[in-house]
């Protein structure tokens, strides 16, 4: 858990919320991806060390859809850099904490990532990810 | 808007939960701080570049307790650090950004800080923070 890797974002328009967030910012995205996998199209802002990354559902089985569905738009995850994440996989359910991926998927921005169940962590989705070297 | 200076986590006990994100990140809180103005217990965590805040309301009436009311525990804002929180204000309500406090108030951690309203920023509670010298 080096640092916030981003934040992740659930949107329910990427072009309507790119421009609110460039507003915010003062920057426009600097990268928009889909992960046809999560059934999600991204894009990324900076801000300092750390990145916002928008998701926007592309079906309706995406986890993306069904969280707007049941809370509306808003932040969805932490992620957190990691060094090695199949040892921190290890440590945090050594520690308790309920990992839903115990092995590492391929996620958006060249990442493997794994999360914990936020029933275990105060109702937060959190995100471990490593970059794929 | 320069970088995430923190991400704020309702959450029901401070006890309980500040044992808990020891354990995720490895270290204890490096503080905590009461702001009886907000109804609010907190506690700091560093994370990389950035922190972690934990708040547990201390009355029925504060804005902690009604959004674990409403939502559960879970993230309740980002905190972006400004340079000069007054200049921040005025350019972001000449974009069309609804702030909810014009003039700032003290906030924990010796910070003025805004908050914008989150229709505005697609659900997502935004702080403006700015360290007081």
């Amino acid at each position: 858990m080096r640092k916030i890797e981003h934040i992740g974002i659930a949107v329910n328009s990427l072009e309507t919320s790119n421009l609110l967030f460039e507003k915010l910012f003062g920057n426009p995205p600097y990268k928009q991806e889909e992960v046809s996998s999560e059934g999600v199209k991204t894009s990324f802002f900076m801000n300092g060390a750390n990145k916002i990354e928008l998701l926007e559902a592309t079906n309706p089985e995406s986890p993306i859809a069904k969280f707007i569905e049941k809370k509306g738009e808003g932040i969805h995850h932490i992620a957190f850099d990691v060094e090695d994440i199949f040892s921190e996989i290890e440590r945090l359910k050594n520690e308790g904490f309920l990992v839903l991926n115990e092995i590492p998927k391929k996620g958006a921005d060249n990442k493997l990532v794994a999360f914990l169940h936020p029933k275990g962590t105060n109702g937060v989705l959190i995100e471990l990810c490593q970059e794929i070297q």
